[in-house]
């Protein structure tokens, strides 16, 4: 359901009047909250404070240390820290969130405030007192972008930099489906308000752990090519997790590398479980393959592009498990 | 020296009368020609094909197989394919050549025409009965972006996929010192006529070969942190190599790894030498190191952030020579 345009521009103006007529504001992140909803939230923080309002950005979860270089993170704390009882603000923004839950603990702080939601996913529930949610937008960012165009706020070079961060985390780069000739074109007028894109790139992709890179290093190690090179498969033990120093988030971009090899179709990562018990798979399709129905056979769900399942047992037990369900579903035989 | 706004003007016209004057091009790319070349040269040998020019792009060097996927291909020739005594092209049209040279052995094709020179190296040697050398460009490929346009030549989806894989190659993906406003409103505009973002990225940035990435893993596993975490070193030896079936230029993107670990101011590649006589190091510095005098010292060179040398001896005794130049620059105190 895509919003018409008048729809967008109707909220954009009720969001606008509510600014102008109130005072205090309290803007909600979601859970685990990522790149798009950090510098968005970071970002309107700020527009707010420039105009004279009172605002916070509060998050149940702490902000990933990545985007500790962004500015106006003095206007940001976590939703434990404040009591309810002694909290008020007139309006409660909503950011990224797809329902009012996705804030977790921060949905104690706006139980007496005119709800607005901002947010570009297509699940998004449609709540809140104003609700602005554009499906087409490639990040929160870029609504933010033009919320703060219709506001006639100045976009400064700290307000610019947080929305440039926004828009290049949740675009991948400007690597992802969602990248449109807008995504570019407000990238572009952000670096002429001051965003500096290199240096963004360098902090938000050119940094890694050591723990993160060993890990690469040894899962690589494991890489096997079978069903004519079609299946790439790749796999992490607790071993390998121990000897790296990493943590289970530290795997998340390796199933990238199996999936980028020129030929494969399908890969999958073995990620052993904290308890030793199974393994999480994880499946990537490059183009043909819906690997969700894979995944569901397994138990499991996701996207056609990109799934998940856990599988008890030990990794030759587990991969048997899961080259029996792939050979079922006979997708070697294609191109 | 940076071009004035009328000499890039009056030069963009100049060319512009001559492709309406004569009719046959032919245009060159440099050795060894990369995206910005190949994405360059396919979009303008489309251009003046679509204007009914016979127009032919030439290299010395194949393209790599990355870009196999442009259209145009079938515009373009390698240069000892033609005898050049049998060939005559009224205009040719240099594709990011610093100097003729640099055409290789398409300089041959060359020799009884109007000579025009488009370019975005700072190093340009300004050749040419036309020259068009626009250093702000982040790549050639903007610049033949505002050619078509100053020709008012219709930009298909067709050209604007070379010419987006021009601009996305010469800037890492938007994530180089060189990506500006302009670059992110063309690629906008590009996109607009047709480029797909996410496809084009699929194919120059996530398809690796197999054995780049057992290379990968293989280097990552000798990763070695010292000098308090600052220094971070990786090594390739031709076992590694041959076990990986990986050829030397793989070994491209390796370096990247350690160079982006958190606190890594300095990162060494140690290279085995095919001959096995010692290694090449590439020296990357995060910041605030310049590279390139402990490179000079160790009789190579390079650039502040980037660069490199010949180092004779095992691996034990070559890094203890690159160790020893750089703890006599005593780099690792400050900060």
């Amino acid at each position: 359901m895509k919003p018409s345009l008048s729809s967008v521009e109707d909220a954009l103006s009720e969001i606008r009047s509510l600014i102008e007529k109130h005072h205090s504001f309290v803007l909600l992140e979601h859970q685990k909250p990522d790149g798009d909803c950090v510098g968005s939230g970071l970002a309107l923080v700020q527009a707010l404070r420039n105009l004279g309002k009172q605002a916070l950005l509060v998050s149940q979860d702490p902000h990933p240390a990545v985007y500790d270089f962004l500015p106006g993170r003095e206007f940001h704390t976590r939703a434990q820290y404040i009591e309810p009882e002694d909290f008020r603000a007139e309006v409660a923004i909503f950011i990224d969130c797809t329902d009012p839950e996705r804030a977790g603990k921060g949905l104690e702080l706006a139980s007496n405030s005119i709800w607005v939601n901002i947010d570009h996913h297509v699940s998004n529930t449609g709540f809140g007192d104003v609700s602005l949610v554009v499906p087409d937008a490639a990040a929160t960012g870029e609504i933010i972008y033009k919320l703060l165009l219709a506001m006639g706020v100045p976009i400064t070079k700290e307000i610019a930099t947080c929305l440039f961060v926004a828009i290049a985390t949740d675009t991948g780069g400007f690597r992802y489906q969602n990248t449109t000739q807008e995504t570019f074109e407000i990238a572009g007028a952000l670096t002429g308000y001051g965003a500096i894109p290199w240096e963004i790139a360098e902090h938000i992709f050119e940094t890694r752990s050591v723990s993160s890179i060993l890990l690469l290093g040894k899962a690589l190690n494991t890489l096997k090519l079978s069903r004519g090179g079609k299946l790439a498969t790749v796999s992490v033990t607790r071993d390998m997790m121990a000897q790296a120093g990493a943590s289970p988030d530290e795997t998340e971009g390796i199933i990238g590398y199996p999936r980028s090899i020129s030929g494969v179709e399908v890969s999958l990562l073995f990620r052993e479980m904290e308890d030793g018990s199974g393994f999480h798979v994880s499946f990537r399709s490059r183009s043909k393959v819906d690997v969700s129905k894979i995944a569901m056979r397994l138990g499991g769900g996701g996207h056609p592009r990109a799934a998940g399942a856990l599988v008890k047992g030990n990794l030759e037990e587990a991969s048997q498990k899961v080259l029996s369900v792939l050979d079922e579903f006979d997708i070697w035989m294609d191109s």
